[in-house]
């Protein structure tokens, strides 16, 4: 095991250039961790970036063919995109009888489980720590760390752009574009915000964090994910009077026979460990029936972070440390379905923007209790401008079938003149 | 590798009781992880625990006996104790050709290297995740997980009884005596709790997380460590006014030729995030090169989550996932010494109680202009009862040494009725 570990890197973006600074910068030490040298051996980009030291690294202008080709042990894969070429040079390099290292989520939770039948059927190893939650080791904690627990659930902060959004409108009181607006001139969101700001990227990541957590296979659900285009500083400042904090979370339960696999904005109590993980930090709790529960906390993205994940799954190959991929063999799959948002059962929190005239909080309270509904917290604030007053309310646990009812009967009356806002309340 | 793995354990004590359950609880989701079955196939206790189910597993009064003799892969040592029949329990079983799996950190504190040393020199593991933090995977994050990192500095909290009594004496105000006796009643501390409350359990841990962080011998040293009896409730009163939360901190922390490992009561900023980590929780930080902070909370003691982590150990050696003990290999150990606590530089916080009288805070501010060291912040409250003045200052950051000096002549001016209280700040 004192051979050089060879490894080729196809996608010198971001992540791909931090990857090739620390295999450089830390050559020293990691051989001495793993007992044998990590080669950079080949790279493939589209042009070569700057200030990256690629001498004696041979270059392919196409990532396939480097795939098929290069003499090495491991191709890392930080191309990106969920069907097109990173998926290719995935299966050529597997096919080719070389481990992969991915950082693309979603590719795993689109072909995650075809991806990691064919390197299983050869004995290669599929490394995917930093798909998930940027530099936190999550992966390898419910693999291995926690492997004598059954786990329970998995809640997490899985995008921080979205989680920058919110801290920001929490602590400043500003609006959704506003704060959206300045992420993007920071950097710290996309020209095109969708896939993250929609829940798309959570909803990917939980995806794979479920699949590693209860043995099933990847499956990413439209129908479980909702975003926080919709939030408003008004919401969260009464979340906050209620004694709760705003966070988009990915959540993964497995409760009996059903998989929850959900992502959507949640009121968490502000005393919640994850109630205080702010700003791009990412989080995920893990509930396992021994351990109870362990957070992990750290930067969900950035080149350095994600690149000592990648580096992290490069060294488990280096130093022969192999686990199933997703906690269990493939042929142990379970393919359970996520189910769909409306199965959940919770509380809710509902904001409803009424005409001030006598009869309204009546009949918002018949809606509620026609469809089993049962109120815990209630309260009508002050008129704001233009005649319109906020109720706010929160509910009993109930399924979100009834809840959504409630809201159909309730958005439809004359006097309630906005769409209801619906929050779901998790009690962790 | 379909083989059983079999496994030993000598001790059948809380974590012990835990660890045979989880096993037999857990077969055959562990045989399915790891694709082998892990068999308990002998114990060692002087009587057997009420509850559990020892069919079938062999039992031994003499643990040495069994480390010797027993036909196993693995011993399991959870009798505790530094230098007594654990220590001569684990060479055993390494001499007989065994792995060793441990929770025993006072041992590993004075004898970890020597240990792993006799470990590797045969090509056995010596597994210890349950050694520090409970449930909470931080040596295989930070030898796997976080393997491309050179750490930084580490810094936790790591004894959860201290945390308890930090967290009842800060949220009801109450005196350290009176939670502690509490906190006996509940069993969350000893009849005798000096190990607890004096630092030293957090100190054999700090000791054993700098050496996987950093590449040392493990060596605990007791002029590092202060524990919490002489904290009182007024103290937290104040540190949380200025914006503080008190917490007894293991860090360790790599600075040039330095090596800084020490415990003590610190103050540390109330939006820090290890600041919100209350009750029983243990938590640790680490830092590294390229991921930055990651941060790991969950539950530092109690049968079940220290179950977790010994047999996350076990399957390891299970599914012969192999990393260095220390991080390198033994050979490559740096045998650095820790600093004393004289050699720290950082910020202050001291509360003294003075007479009312003119002149009073002139030479308290001589003093320590005298010697060097710069306030930052300085507050007198309302006299209390006996006529006594409390007199708080924060420092800049200044060394330990010149703030001694300063304390000295201070304690010595007759004015000064109370020895004065001193907690170091760490600015996270």
């Amino acid at each position: 095991m004192t051979s050089p570990l060879k490894v080729a890197i196809a996608g010198l973006g971001t992540v791909g250039g931090g990857t090739v600074r620390l295999l450089q910068q830390q050559a020293g030490l990691i051989a001495t961790r793993v007992g044998r040298p990590v080669d950079l051996a080949a790279v493939s980009a589209l042009e070569p970036p700057p200030g990256l030291d690629l001498s004696g690294v041979r270059w392919y202008g196409d990532a396939v063919a480097m795939a098929r080709e290069a003499e090495v042990d491991v191709v890392v894969e930080l191309i990106g995109g969920a069907h097109g070429i990173a998926l290719t040079v995935a299966k050529t390099a597997l096919n080719a009888g070389r481990h992969v290292v991915t950082a693309n989520k979603a590719m795993l939770a689109y072909h995650g489980a075809e991806l990691v039948e064919l390197a299983e059927g050869r004995g290669l190893t599929l490394g995917f720590e930093a798909s998930v939650a940027g530099g936190i080791p999550v992966i390898k904690a419910l693999r291995e760390g926690l492997a004598g627990n059954r786990i329970l659930e998995i809640h997490g902060i899985l995008n921080g752009t979205c989680n920058y959004i919110l801290t920001r409108m929490s602590r400043e009181g500003l609006d959704f574009a506003t704060v959206l607006a300045e992420a993007q001139a920071l950097g710290y969101a996309e020209a095109d915000p969708s896939f993250d700001i929609d829940g798309i990227d959570a909803a990917h990541k939980v995806a794979i964090l479920a699949s590693v957590a209860f043995g099933c296979r990847v499956r990413f659900v439209p129908g479980t994910v909702e975003g926080i285009r919709h939030l408003s500083a008004l919401d969260i400042k009464y979340a906050e009077l209620l004694g709760y904090r705003l966070k988009l979370l990915g959540i993964a339960r497995r409760s009996g026979a059903v998989l929850e696999q959900r992502v959507h904005p949640c009121l968490v109590p502000a005393g919640a460990p994850i109630a205080g993980v702010d700003g791009v930090f990412n989080a995920v709790t893990i509930v396992g029936d021994f351990v109870d529960r362990v957070m992990l906390v750290g930067r969900g993205a950035g080149a350095a972070p994600t690149a000592s994940a990648v580096v992290a799954d490069i060294l488990d190959i280096a130093a022969g440390r192999i686990a199933p991929a997703f906690g269990v063999p493939v042929a142990a799959l379970d393919a359970i379905e996520p189910a769909p948002l409306s199965a959940r059962v919770g509380a809710y929190y509902l904001r409803l923007m009424v005409r001030d005239e006598v009869g309204v909080l009546a009949s918002v309270a018949k809606a509620l209790s026609d469809t089993g509904v049962s109120i815990a917290k209630f309260f009508q604030d002050e008129r704001s401008p233009g005649e319109k007053v906020p109720v706010v309310l929160t509910t009993h646990d109930t399924d979100e079938a009834s809840m959504q009812r409630a809201l159909a009967i309730i958005a439809a009356q004359d006097a309630v003149l906005e769409p209801p806002r619906l929050i779901r309340i998790e009690q962790f």
